[in-house]
């Protein structure tokens, strides 16, 4: 990892990306109120000045929102280039029927229009509230703004990263810079998430093989690579990251990660088996994870960020349907939430997941986020002698790693999870005398 | 079900049965304290005056407790006979290992001597925190105490319904007489339910076909009834009623339904193809629904009880698995606790569900309970032209049924469901100053 150096602008990091993140007024709040209130950006435009190689993973929600649609059409249709993505916060475009979609497409063709790019070169992504149509003449006015205020400077992404949140408290943005055969590559990202967050993305939107908030995530880099490479290295860093979060255990109708190659780095073409494919891969992989956990560690009304590391399962899928199981148990969120080390739900949520389970084979322990030295709590099964105020201390921080070993096989499992907070309830319970305050 | 008249004292309303509920300090919350605070009865005796069938449904949990895997041997060697039930509240009996169940054992063994039965006539239940070994001097001298307090009035039945309560504000009862052969027969039953809450029972402990609280149920009724008839009466009844409840979607290590029947009524024994029978199933059916919503009504912080109505689904399991998708959802639940008609959210849990499910030709919409005139908020994917006002003052109400129309095949499923609130949270994260107050 030391051969990765962090370096500020995130999607603008790389060479050849600008970005701009504007406000349109998609919740409709009007503009006549005086104060800054409520005015969050909510559109952001990130473009690449030439030809860009991309691809992109999705939800596999069944219901799923316009622009992931025309993103996967587009991606086929293009074979994996674009130029350009207009993203909205504040309506998800989703179960919007033939008017969401036809509305997806303008929002597309009108960015190429100001963008004066080719047609087909853009890609869509959308959060917010579900079943609302997009307020178009605010859209296309907002694409227009963006496209003026186009930059590749700090605050130009900073602009983008919020254009982009919704119930986000903070913007979420990292890049990397790294050496590929001599030469200097850059790997940027941005992504949102807060709320209705358990993605299980794949390449083309169906079910992937493991199991599962609106989040979104857009990459950038300027390294030059073939699309069925960068489809794969995608495939691989969000498998790792994105789709091992969650924050309530909701799939959302709208999760998208897209990553835009421009190729200006001017590395050697990357290839599989090339050990320069593998820095890349440890590149995104790395900018992938630290934006997953920023997004549950931002998670709506999140308190305290557990990573729930199951091993000694009997496959990999078991392990993670046990991590999953543990992880989205309301009792052991509520529990994380007192500061409570109760095993006893830990036990109950493994024994009703689909993995298999033997209750005296079970090991249950903390540590430090990443720490080797295990406090284990119980032992085959059984509680050891540890006493309560020490398991107390150990999962009082805000962020501690939940050991789990089934003792039945070799496979592990890691799951990035969250506690369920009175905050999130209310958060989330909304305020139906204001619709605009209601989320996705 | 005019034929069906309510009456009172629940499980001492069938000829034959004695009860009693008494205070024994589970908890040990010691009771020098010199105050009734905390004293809630936690053991309570049921028993038969003969030899009476018995049938039992338990967790499918892999990790159960105890005194599920006592009642399983013990009905298995019995071949379906039992005197007595002895269940204590304030502890699960739960991982808790050779010792657990050696205590198990002792507690039914205690009973025997206590209440002069046979060997081997005594089922256990327990319900409380897990990981923690019962204080079997207090469990003895609980059970001495209830022993000597036996009796058929209201009062007893409602002490007992005291006693295995844990987080229930409120005992739950209810017993229906009806006839059957020209004999007067009653049905009465008791339960507790409140957290961790989502039962998927079995006759045997296995995983059942369809998915799946502590939640104990005990029922008692004096019609002369054949072993494997009874175990098919009570697998039907609990199908539609505990197995279709969730609370907070965890199911329990404890979960366990027993019923009695001594066969006092003196009616002619009930056979398969005998509509006597078909009265017989109507009435269980009635009492354990209506216990199981109850438990629902009266589950951790719940404010609002919702009936989650899944029709066309293609099979029976993918319509169980929507209204599961849907009732389970944090931000569906949080939703009806604001009273917000959010029908995206519902649309998302449709989609990231199992079940097959189609965004263009769902309905989704509220009724009163039971009532058959539907507000439809969306028709075909899309939303209706009923105002938003409207749709909130339909689910503005306690309790109301949710409707959702897949149109995709013919199959229905109804899970008896709630909201999710900040009590729930609040409740739940318990007081680690206070271990004793640490639930199950």
């Amino acid at each position: 990892m030391k051969s990765f150096k962090v370096v500020p602008g995130s999607i603008v990091a790389p060479k050849g990306f600008r970005t701009s993140g504007v406000f349109c007024d998609i919740k409709r709040l009007g503009t006549g109120k005086g104060s800054a209130k409520g005015r969050k950006r909510d559109l952001a435009l990130i473009v690449s000045d030439v030809d860009a190689v991309a691809a992109g993973m999705f939800t596999t929600n069944q219901v799923c929102a316009a622009p992931v649609k025309l993103c996967l059409e587009r991606l086929h249709r293009s074979r994996s280039r674009a130029r350009a993505i207009v993203v909205n916060s504040g309506n998800a475009n989703a179960c919007t029927g033939p008017q969401g979609m036809a509305d997806a497409r303008e929002m597309a063709a009108f960015t190429e229009r100001a963008l004066n790019v080719p047609k087909g070169s853009v890609l869509v992504g959308s959060t917010g509230r579900i079943g609302v149509l997009l307020p178009m003449d605010n859209v296309r006015a907002g694409i227009v703004d963006a496209a003026v205020h186009l930059g590749a400077t700090r605050e130009h992404a900073a602009n983008a990263a919020e254009a982009i949140m919704t119930s986000d408290t903070k913007p979420k943005q990292l890049a990397l810079e790294f050496s590929l055969g001599g030469r200097t590559v850059r790997l940027g990202g941005i992504c949102k998430g807060a709320g209705m967050i358990q993605p299980g993305m794949s390449l083309d939107g169906r079910r992937p093989a493991a199991l599962h908030a609106t989040m979104l995530c857009f990459l950038t880099t300027d390294a030059a690579i073939s699309p069925p490479l960068l489809r794969k290295a995608l495939e691989e860093a969000v498998a790792q990251s994105f789709n091992r979060i969650t924050v309530d255990g909701d799939m959302s109708t709208n999760d998208t990660v897209l990553i835009l190659a421009n190729g200006l780095a001017g590395n050697p073409l990357l290839r599989v088996r090339d050990s320069r494919f593998t820095i890349f891969q440890s590149a995104l992989n790395r900018v992938c994870l630290e934006l997953a956990q920023m997004i549950v560690q931002d998670g709506e009304g999140v308190s305290r960020f557990v990573t729930v590391r199951v091993a000694g399962a009997r496959s990999t899928r078991e392990a993670d349907l046990a991590a999953r199981a543990v992880a989205n148990s309301a009792l052991v969120k509520t529990s994380w939430h007192g500061g409570d080390p109760n095993w006893g739900r830990i036990m109950d949520a493994l024994g009703y997941s689909p993995a298999r389970v033997v209750e005296e084979k079970v090991d249950i322990g903390y540590s430090a986020p990443g720490a080797r030295r295990v406090l284990w709590s119980v032992r085959r099964g059984q509680p050891t002698p540890v006493p309560f105020k020490e398991l107390c201390a150990a999962v009082a921080p805000k962020e501690f790693d939940l050991h789990i070993n089934l003792n039945l096989g070799r496979a592990t499992a890691v799951i990035y999870a969250a506690d369920l907070t009175e905050a999130y309830v209310d958060f989330n319970k909304g305020d139906i005398s204001d619709p605009a305050s209601l989320g996705g």
